[in-house]
């Protein structure tokens, strides 16, 4: 076990490190506050979201609006009975009705490649709030992004999220 | 939905940034330790908290002091019976006794206003740690600090903690 | 009340800032991937780990791994039966079977100390999801690193973790 570098990547400079987190700092909130459009110009036109394993890839603005219309929901309307995400989206189902949501993101590892793409791993958590206080979390997982850099803004290109637990897209969203 | 800059502030540099960073990193661990004094004295002499929805606010350091002295506890207390936040302070009851109780801070947004001001947005969830382990959550917050340098340190003016939850303050603190 | 300036220590760089964060970023994956061999090559060869209160410390790369070897477990296996830290120890089971862990960490401060030497402290939880996608927290603690340079690369020299419940030992890992 000799000390050889670890590091075979670029290093990312600080400027760069904090543009990066201020971008996330800005992009995620619209989508907690369900401000949809807003959020998915903060994605390339052909942007895609894919959820592994057993999961769905959705790609494009469009294809991206129309899901999370369905299912983000309104935290001012009641909680949903209990269903898991793959149902929700079976029969059509607004599962964050009743929630605010929220992502927590840590160990963020940014690498450049090439001029204008960065590739970010990190940790993500969502945590829920029902109205009446109580918190629970989704499973972890792990989130690979690729952003690109257009006219000087980053965007998301690409966001592949794998979830720790196997059963993730099974299991009851937010059991009471 | 075209790729317009979404930025209309101006840039945080990296400087600033981790700056911030370690401010924070300073300030609230103070406030875990209940060391009150020196929490206080990285706010403003005027510096003000607020809770809303429906919650208070408290200006000043002398109204800050002798509401968490009465309020923060002690964790080699024991845990005081089942209480609101709102039940804690009609009945000085000090409702952290027994706990250690943790800052989550993530997401944090930082835009300066004017040479010496900064607006700090970010979200915060408080864990809470009791003697024998049991591991809680309060419900999801998003804080809104204003920051001022004043003979090159960073202070705290305000800060606005919005609750996810509008039962935030009657619900149970931390239900067995 | 003053406002008398609060740091006593070297400012750190934004440079540095960033360096140590994705040195975690790098390094604690490691960990949770089970990579005992390369997470084990980011702390130099004396390197220790301590926990308290009332825990253990191991030192040296071949201690750790042998220690890590025994306890970290694999994700793909079912579930222990409910035991403790310490009794996990004495009776030589894998308490992480089954179990995706995550560590979270909060509120680094970073001190330089000396030209080659950090003290960088931080708050950690460490998240445990299981394969059917519960949730669930250890007790928070506080942790202090001492990264060293050797050739230009960070190492841990030392980490002395602190849990926040003095009982964190003895209580059941991850009841169900």
């Amino acid at each position: 076990m000799s000390q050889v570098s670890h590091r075979t990547v670029p290093r990312v400079t600080a400027e760069l490190y904090v543009e990066v987190q201020q971008f996330y700092a800005r992009q995620m909130p619209l989508l907690e506050a369900r401000k949809l459009v807003e959020f998915l110009e903060t994605m390339t036109e052909d942007g895609s979201i894919e959820h592994r394993p057993g999961g769905w890839k959705l790609a494009g603005r469009q294809q991206l609006l129309a899901e999370m219309r369905a299912r983000r929901g309104d935290p001012e309307r009641p909680l949903v009975e209990e269903i898991s995400a793959r149902d929700a989206r079976e029969h059509d189902v607004a599962y964050y009705d009743g929630l605010v949501y929220r992502y927590w993101f840590d160990r963020m590892h940014i690498e450049p490649a090439g001029e204008d793409t960065l590739h970010v791993r990190y940790q993500a958590i969502v945590s829920m709030t029902d109205a009446a206080g109580k918190v629970s979390f989704e499973p972890t997982t792990v989130v690979e992004d690729v952003l690109v850099r257009i006219d000087g803004e980053l965007y998301t290109r690409s966001r592949v999220v794998t979830h720790d637990s196997p059963a993730w897209a099974d299991k009851i969203h937010n059991p009471s």
